[in-house]
Formats: C-alpha cells, structure tokens, sequence
C-alpha cells in the first residue's frame, strides 16, 4: 500500500561532513518519503475514523455526567466529520468507499476490541491512546501523497479532536478515584502493540527493499509521543 | 413550558358558516397559538436530538454490514449537528446548556431504555418511531417562538435526517427475515405511548386552563403520522 520512493535522487553523492544533532532529531523520519497509493490510504485512515466515532459514542452513551457527554459528543462528531471528508475524498477518486474500507475492517475491529475497558475510564483512555498514535501517524503519511490531495487531507487530519475532553476528564478521574493511575498506566502499555500494528499495515503493501529498517524509526517517534501523552496524565508509560 | 395566546383575538365574533371540510383537516391544530418558553424548549430540543445521536450511534456500532454503517453514521451526524445547534441557541439565550438539559433527562433515558429493542431492527424502529413522531413535533411547536429565533431552529429541526435510511435498511431487513414484519408491529404499537408523553411534557408547565383539549388533536396528528411511517414499511400500525 506504500512504496518508497527516493525523491532525493538527485542528491550530491560525495559524503558530507554533518553536523551532530540530538538523538530524537536523528531518529526523525522524512515521511515525504512514504508514498501511499491514495485509495487504500483513504480507505483505511477513513475506516479508523469511524471506529474513533463509535468508540467516542459509546463513550457519550456510558458517560456518568450531562457534562462529560456534552464534550466528548462534540469530539464524536469531529471524528464522525473526518470519516465522512475522507468518504468524500474516495469518491472523487472515482471508487465505492464501502468496498475500499471493506478490506481493513479485520485488523481494525481487532483493535477496536482490545480497546473495549473494562470500565468508562479504560475506554477513554484507549481512544486516548489509539487516537492520539493513529492520528498523527496518517496526518504525517499523507504527506507523500500527490500535493493537493495531501494538503486537502492533511486539512482533515489535523483538526484538532478529542484529545483535550478525554485528556480533561481522565484527569479529574484520576485525581478522582485512588489506584486509577496504576490500573490506567497498565493498560494504556497494554495498547501500544495492536497500534502499532495497525500502523505497520499501512505500509504493509510495500515492495520496496528495506522497509522494516526505515520503518523502525518513525515507530520509535510513535511510541516517544505516546510516552508523552502518557506524562500529561501524570501515568507512566 | 409552554403557553397558550391566542393571537386571533382580533377576529370577528359573529359565527360564521363555515365549509365542511375533511375530518384529518378538522383536526389540524394551528401550532403557532402554542408558545413555548424558549430556554426550556431548547434544552428538551437538545437533549432529545442526543438521545436520538446515541440510538443512531449504537445502530451503527452494531450494524451488520458496512453499508449500513455507513448510511446510519450519516444520519448520527445530522442528529448531533442538530444538537449542537441547540446547544449553541442555548448558549446564545445566555444560559449554561447541561443546567438546562438536566432536567429533561429522566424522562428522555426512559424513553431511550424503553426502545432499546432486543435486536437491531427494533433498535432501528423504535428511532424510527421516535424521532419521527418528535422531529416533527417540536419543529412545527418551535413556530409559537419569537419570529427570529422560530425560524432558526425550524432549520435546525427541519434538516432531513434518519428517515430515509432507516426505512432502507427496515424495508431490506423486513423483506429478508419472515416474521420480522409480525414483531415489529408489536414493537412499534408499544413504542408510541412513550413518545407521547415526552410531547406531552414539552406543554407541562403550562398553566392554561383547557390545554387538554386543545391539545388531543395534536396527539391525534402525531398518531396518524406514526401510522402513515409504519404504512410505508408495510406494517400496521
């Protein structure tokens, strides 16, 4: 579904003396260099919007407070609101959205499943987790694809979601309820592996030599932003 | 919540003859001579607009193939723009949406328990019975508000919403299973009581001496409009 393509062929092949940079700039990823085919790309960032949606309603339905369903049905309808732009988006490439998300529905109900808690708390923070990794992921690799269509999705993408209600209402749950953070910080590790995993057949389709080296790196600022969201919740990671 | 003045004070007393006319026009009750108090209006509006969004989510969460994800996330959406655009009238009349709403919630997660069907197809019905006889209601109500304001949320109600994909996927599924026609039209009979009430309490607070009977024939409109919908999927009403 990715092919890498080396759009720097051009470049000076004489080594050249670089500066020493801080390890996490070493590691960051030139995504432009990603290149997804646009159908399946669209296919699958849409079909994880929709389950972002439907987890983001079922957490409305279990919400214990009018207050915690009125933010978090605002960050349902954005994530309802990309789905449906990216439905759109496949459309105009001429192709049935039905059957292009049809193929991602597996992996993606899989990790819809994992991410189902035990309570209301577990479930935000699985949306939390999972949205917060896949979001920035497809944002950033949709920057290979062809400069409108990347800017119209990058648009999209980049609204900003439901990362401050679910943020907003752990806190006050955690601050809430004592040994919540522990449990939480269990499970939100227990999530990382089926992202990534659905991060890694985004570029599943790829033929190109090499793959799983440069790959490795951009998993790497995945798991380091995830660290982060994690510290904001005041939860080890 | 909602008072009756009769605007047609002006009009001439002396009896007139009038044409006879057909019964469902002599039932036909002028919304405009009912004026709802906005603040109230609204926050009912809003909370059964959420009410309706969580039904159409769960269908969508539960639905059996894609395609009916995909109608029915569409029509989740039309229902919590609909309500966020109450919400946002709320806020403009100056008052804090979840206060408002709070009281109307008792009733309306009782109606919302009550038509939660054992399966997916009641589940589809009872929003289809619900929002049908509701849309309808509080947007032809919503003409006894102030000029500006009645014109607003009639837009805001009036946006076409679940209907149509709910009596597709009804229609497909009643042409599928033998039997299903049977049982929905117990299930759509036990549903119409409930939604009653909820109408009847949109006029509760009034304080008009006779709305009783002013107000039966309205209920009579909703009923044959309810059976007009379950006519349409071929079941009796």
């Amino acid at each position: 579904m990715v092919s890498w393509i080396n759009r720097r062929a051009a470049r000076p092949e004489a080594p050249r003396q670089r500066p020493r940079v801080a390890p996490t700039e070493l590691t960051r990823v030139d995504f432009t260099e990603l290149v997804p085919e646009p159908v399946p790309f669209l296919g699958q960032a849409a079909y994880i919007q929709l389950v972002f949606f439907e987890g983001l309603a079922l957490a409305v339905q279990t919400a214990p407070t009018l207050r915690a369903k009125e933010g978090l049905s605002a960050a349902a309808g954005v994530a309802l609101r990309k789905h449906h732009a990216l439905i759109a988006e496949l459309r105009l490439q001429g192709v049935e959205p039905v059957d292009v998300m049809a193929p991602f529905a597996p992996a993606t109900v899989r990790l819809e499943s994992a991410s189902r808690g035990g309570d209301w708390e577990e479930l935000l923070l699985a949306i939390h987790v999972t949205s917060g990794m896949l979001d920035g992921y497809f944002s950033r690799l949709s920057n290979g694809l062809h400069a409108d269509l990347a800017r119209r999705v990058r648009a999209i993408l980049d609204e900003a979601g439901s990362a401050a209600v679910l943020e907003r209402e752990l806190s006050l749950a955690i601050a809430e309820q004592p040994g919540l953070a522990d449990r939480l910080a269990l499970w939100g590790r227990s999530l990382v592996g089926d992202t990534l995993l659905i991060a890694r057949s985004a570029l599943r389709a790829s033929d190109a030599r090499g793959l799983e080296e440069r790959v490795e790196p951009i998993f790497t600022e995945l798991i380091a932003d995830h660290t982060r969201r994690m510290d904001a919740l005041g939860l080890t990671a």
